[in-house]
């Protein structure tokens, strides 16, 4: 079963445009506040995973724009671990407005786990199961 | 055959992030500097056509990185149109870092035309031509 | 006597630089989220006065930086009133780490009152009292 | 005699606001743009000097907005050294419109000489002569 987690917060005059929307980069950036929530969540605080010299590094990142988002708005970043393995994980995104529920975007993040110098690492042993990584353990005959 | 354009930059100190690399949602806004480069060498300044009613919203991005930009690396953007009809447009872009060539980055992205209220619309013959629609003519006999 | 308002927000990944603290701009769009809310606590939603045609302009800034704020803490931002006339408004800050309360910057924003073109107009009436603005009336003798 | 260097550049899409003009914290930003040519230009590549372990901490920022710039306007950024010791150095720019040379806005940054864990240092000798700190050098009599 999948573990999913929702953030909540405004937009920011800063990330309009004049377009009067929020600007679509920006939507990657509620991205990374939704997964450091889930993580959070999840038991793992992302700051000091990274301290631990574990990080994520980004290999791809997919977002579908369905409506406008506009300052001031309430969003609902909902995150979740759609795909993981000791070597990669992916999350997924659904970006809504609180004020009527309507669905604004949904995307993805693919992510490498590496170490402190960028260079890819299997995730440790410590991390597995916070990530739904399940572990079997063979004790027995 | 297809027309692409080059614009060349530095990486602002802005846009890197603790992992020592250049944020991962900054590639975005790096392919949007891009497109108004390509629209402009295609004769459409897109303040212009914005002005005149017509606007491109994004409705999918997609990037994937292939290797990490640093701060004041000097990157160079190409983009060019994959596919283009009356009703939306997409763009595809690299990311390349000028001192050694590498590719850093490559995606795209789809744009619907819309007019200020954001309602789509079909894009204006008066920019058919420039965005790379063929307008066949019956002229004869 | 002067109201204050302190919003509660965690520095995003995005925000720092590669100096592992976050990038001083941020900083003021920090104030802007503070600023937004002590509107809302005086009972002006900033989203509502700007659709009402009464924008405020940022007609100077400031920030000093005490001491760095880094990536996942959460920063309280303290935002208040400091001088108002019909003509402009100053708001100040303080930027405080929540863990230690220790202060990490401190500022203000000047901004004049403008109409929907930007041109300089006076506060009407109806807004005058949220922004601490006395309106003395001589009803008698 | 002062040293100032100019840099031009367009205003992004992304750095627009829903005011329909480029949203304020950018101009610091361009001023970073400006203070890291005007570094260039005196003969210090300021990543360069990052990782000879001398950084830049911000200690302060001002910015004074004079008339809108606007999306696709290029600008050109003036940056100069104000004032400089062995402690702390102090930038002060004019960003002006290239299209009508109208003054945009103008402001100043200082600095203290930090290493790397962010402690205060003196500027190395190495350093002291592109910033314009003069050295007296008592050879004769």
């Amino acid at each position: 079963m999948r573990l999913s987690h929702e953030t909540r917060f405004r937009v920011r005059y800063a990330e309009t445009d004049q377009m009067r929307v929020a600007y679509h980069s920006n939507h990657i950036i509620w991205f990374e506040v939704g997964r450091v929530e889930l993580c959070r969540s999840l038991g793992v605080r992302y700051r000091d995973m990274e301290q631990d010299g574990v990080l994520l590094a980004v290999a791809e990142v997919n977002c579908r724009y369905l409506s406008p988002v506009r300052y001031d708005d309430e969003v609902i970043v909902k995150a979740w671990v759609e795909e993981v393995s000791t070597r990669m994980i992916q999350f997924r995104y659904e970006i809504r407005v609180a004020e009527d529920g309507r669905l604004a975007a949904r995307g993805f993040t693919k992510h490498l786990f590496c170490d402190r110098e960028l260079r890819r690492i299997q995730l440790p042993e410590r991390y597995q199961q916070a990530f739904g990584l399940v572990c079997y353990t063979q004790d027995s005959p």
